[in-house]
């Protein structure tokens, strides 16, 4: 038949980096705006990765800046340890090429797609090559490079290699200019601002056209480098399995001692007498049924969960308390860092924290801030495993409005920790509705939520408390005047029976018999820091406690004692004097205190 | 410094195998379940694409059944052209390697990734080759396969190689077995039924364990096969540009001329000139400030927008309503074809269908069923850009209710055909979010939706004047027999005022000297075909019209009279007989008659 050879000779490899270019979308290069942020966000996890692995604080410099219609450049520049000459072309010519990929440990990046996609973008749309200088320690020289992408080959083509004077010790500088209409400052602010709460070693700098921030680091401490482990039997399926035996020169229970994480001698022998296999045969000479049998009897034998503890790096929940408390005031906060758990053989742990009232907006939905592996994640909330969950709790159970999302002055933060982060596309948007995952964000959402509702109760209930004792003092003085007409005396001070009820620091200033005294009655359930301002045409020379400060001005004297007060006790000063004037109490909330002056 | 050159050893090329073996739910294999649907459904894509291809009337087979404990073997065979045996490694045994890639047209697979995905899983989990059998024409012989994929190097292992008999002419037969733990039927037939809606000339045989299915075709006619196209002036890139260039040894206007869609001499002319370049000029030779100047000239010259008519194949208004009409059995169908449109170059053409009522839930979310390419979506629907167009939609406004999606017993059907369907992942579950084809879905929707506001206003209007008529003719025998009363005279007939009123056909029978009258007054709005059935003692052998029908019973005559009665008109017939008995219209709705026996 004719056509099937004529179809033929359509047929044709396709080069992953034709591939990408032509679905860009997928490694977040749809729209220009995106572009930006998503060359920022890969270069910045490049850097804080390499800083992490050379354990020095990050400090990273942003540049935008606008060179010429619709062209911006983008600067990028670390204090990492820098890139080998030789690796350069390849970090940054070639798609699918890295360090982390085969690593079973917690990285930013971990495809080798990320900053050479972003190379391709620029040459796509501008046609300029991507500028990096890197310089690897004092005694090595700095090299500058100019590179794209052959699309056909997807190899490194090198436009250009020189030696270069830099000031910086060691690091990495890549400059990269495509096409695009907006400089993004917004998203790209909010993406920094994201990332340093969960980077509070990392220090990040930006240039904006002409203006200047600055993200300082809140911590001096390095976080720990995630270590790389093995596989954990229970994950691996057998095509791997296959292939690990075929590169292993080593026998049945070395290559299980050595080859997986958490088998010992003792069970690699249980796996192999399961498999009835000897412990002493060469894994290479197995046979493909030998190997099944392996397989099953590896799955079958129990193995403690894999270690998350050098693997994984969470933040931690002071950490995160700290992070928002930055960034956000509220009322409330909660964080929650879940146990390490696993999915397909690869170990995570979830985080999650949430916020209420304070600065949050009091209208719409909740405030949504996404992670992965301490990466914002900043396109495609809808189609997140996060978000989705945060939708499937129940949070009306927790007096939290609902309709899909929470609404609300709720702040939901997600923070999913892997060794293999599994996001829905390239481009590190969302993460895929793994099961496993999905019952960890939903278990830690609910016990956070367990906890935001007894906050909420408990400021409901003070709020019911204060009510009805705001009813009972409205009441109070009107029944003193009733009770001492009956009983013929003068009313009484009720004061302090109001300041008890509504736990109110009383201040009080009377005149007796040429003597004025003020009184402090700390009703609080607190001690508290205060200072009394008593403004009088008496200048208090006399004063049983001499006040901290004291001034006259037109005959009148401002006069200031400061004090701490203890709950439940009073404090008392006494001069001579005729009273009046004015009284007043700093240092305390307006609705935690009640100044009476009574000679007026 | 030490530590870069330690990071450098750990550098390393990634095989796009071994890419995707990792991140494997990016292609769809993400769960047992959706595997074995994302299998069928990439061997279903090629086998449509190659008939489609081939011209002939796609008869496709599948098969799933299980072989052992967790062990499915999905089977696929189609009678497409078959595949040259050299080309059967590549195509099933490379990720990235496919005839449809560098084409633009609308064909269902794209990327060169699908079926090669499903053999990777296969080895992966079952360890399993592939097996793959396939006949170019009745001259040549079928050959066998078993194929793998070198996960390192991406590249075809092909296992063993065979001559095979064969009693298919032409046609590719793939076996794919691997790890799942459900046959997933109900998700399969669902697949297969949308498949069928848009690929109305496919026939679909399906084995289910030990049940079989058949989706017939409705259609005789092959689909035309799109035609590739080339690249449009507006949509290219300067890097695509730069490459064009470096491979071209053609002078300027033929370099313009033959290798972009929509240009002629005169506008390439035009480009050259604006571009300050001499149309003699070797393409090859230009300098990258020449290219770019060129590539503003060609964006900026007015082209027309890419043909479609060749390069896509829309399913068409009235196949979609029949399609829907088949499956689905409602109240209001109406579907819209929009014109053709462009993105990024890429040309596109949305189609889109309501329906309303009949058998669909009257409860819960309206239905949706996404098409891309003539291929159904099954997965990710919170994730696709056609739900946000569907969600954004102000239902509203149509009298349909909403909450994010509209609701209540409504189809919402929208198909994207295009020579580059945006996916969001490579599994091609869900379209990205690209505004000018949101804007096509979202006009579609809007203009259906008034269309659908009308069907319901003209049902409810229907239905008021419905209410009002009934109310009045509930107080017409009343008024009638009081007026009858007044002025003395027997009561008069009311049936024909109820009749216009309600646009009902009335039926009634009399008796008077002697003589039997069946009347028959047709006054709906349209003209009706009925049958009258008259059964009494009287045998109407005189009757003016004789009946079609006659037949005796233990003296009672069943006389059968058919004909049609246009509306607003009146047929009768009379006989000689006593009368009574019974009366009985049939071929008209029971709501859209009366029958009234005067002699009762």
């Amino acid at each position: 038949m004719v056509l099937a050879e004529e179809l033929a000779k359509q047929q044709r490899s396709i080069s992953v980096a034709e591939f990408f270019e032509k679905n860009k979308h997928l490694l977040g290069f749809d729209s220009p705006t995106r572009g930006v942020i998503t060359t920022i966000k890969e270069a910045v996890d490049n850097a804080l990765d390499a800083c992490e692995e050379a354990q020095v604080l990050p400090d990273i410099y942003i540049s935008i800046k606008k060179t010429g219609p619709e062209i911006f450049r983008i600067i990028v520049e670390d204090n990492g340890p820098g890139i080998v000459p030789a690796q350069v072309p390849f970090v940054f010519g070639k798609l699918l090429y890295g360090s982390r990929f085969h690593q079973i440990r917690q990285t930013r990046g971990q495809q080798g797609i990320g900053i050479s996609a972003a190379v391709l973008y620029a040459q796509l749309t501008s046609g300029l090559p991507t500028v990096v200088i890197s310089r690897t320690g004092v005694k090595e020289q700095a090299h500058k490079f100019g590179i794209q992408i052959k699309i056909e080959t997807n190899e490194p083509d090198v436009i250009s290699e020189q030696p270069f004077e830099w000031d910086r010790i060691h690091g990495t500088r890549v400059q990269i200019e495509f096409k695009s209409t907006m400089s993004a400052k917004k998203k790209l602010l909010e993406y920094l601002r994201y990332t340093s709460i969960v980077n509070p070693h990392a220090r990040f700098r930006v240039e904006l056209d002409d203006e200047a921030f600055t993200f300082e680091r809140v911590s001096q401490e390095v976080i720990a480098c995630p270590v790389a482990i093995q596989p954990h039997p229970h994950g691996i399926e057998f095509g791997q399995l296959k292939r690990m035996a075929a590169a292993s020169d080593e026998k049945l229970i070395d290559f299980l001692v050595n080859g997986f994480s958490r088998v010992g001698k003792k069970t690699a022998q249980e796996m192999c007498d399961r498999a009835g296999l000897k412990v002493t045969a060469k894994v290479a000479g197995l046979s493909a049924d030998e190997l099944k049998n392996l397989l099953a009897a590896m799955q079958a034998v129990a193995v403690p969960a894999p270690p998350t503890s050098q693997c994984l790096s969470p933040i931690g929940e002071d950490l995160i308390r700290r992070g928002l408390d930055k960034e956000f005031q509220m009322d409330f906060v909660a964080a929650r860092t879940r146990p390490s758990s696993v999915y397909s053989g690869h170990p995570f742990v979830v985080e999650a924290a949430i916020g209420y009232g304070g600065r949050l907006e009091a209208e719409g939905n909740a405030t949504i801030l996404r992670f992965a592996n301490r990466v914002p994640l900043m396109y495609q909330q809808g189609a997140c495993a996060i978000t989705e969950c945060i939708a499937n709790v129940n949070w009306k159970s927790y007096n939290i409005s609902q309709q899909g999302l929470p609404l609300g002055p709720v702040l939901i933060l997600v923070h999913v920790a892997s060794t293999n982060v599994p996001f829905t596309s390239e481009s590190k948007d969302a993460i895929a509705d793994i099961p496993e995952i999905e019952k960890e964000i939903v278990l830690a959402l609910q016990d956070l939520g367990r906890e935001l509702k007894t906050f909420l109760s408990r400021r409901d209930r003070n709020k019911l408390a204060e009510d009805r004792a705001r009813a009972v003092c409205a009441v109070i003085p009107e029944i003193a005047a009733k009770v001492s007409e009956i009983v013929e005396k003068p009313v009484v001070d009720t004061t302090p029976i109001e300041g008890r009820l509504m736990r109110k620091l009383i201040a009080k200033k009377w005149t007796r018999d040429g003597k004025v005294t003020i009184e402090a009655n700390n009703y609080t359930a607190s001690d508290v820091e205060i200072s009394v301002y008593d403004i009088s045409a008496d200048n208090a020379a006399d004063a049983d406690m001499p006040p901290a400060f004291s001034t006259e001005m037109d005959g009148q004297f401002t006069k200031v004692w400061k004090m701490a007060i203890p709950k439940q006790t009073v404090w008392r000063v006494t001069y001579t004097g005729k009273g009046g004037g004015m009284l007043d109490i700093r240092g305390i909330e307006d609705n935690k205190k009640m100044v009476v002056d009574l000679d007026v």
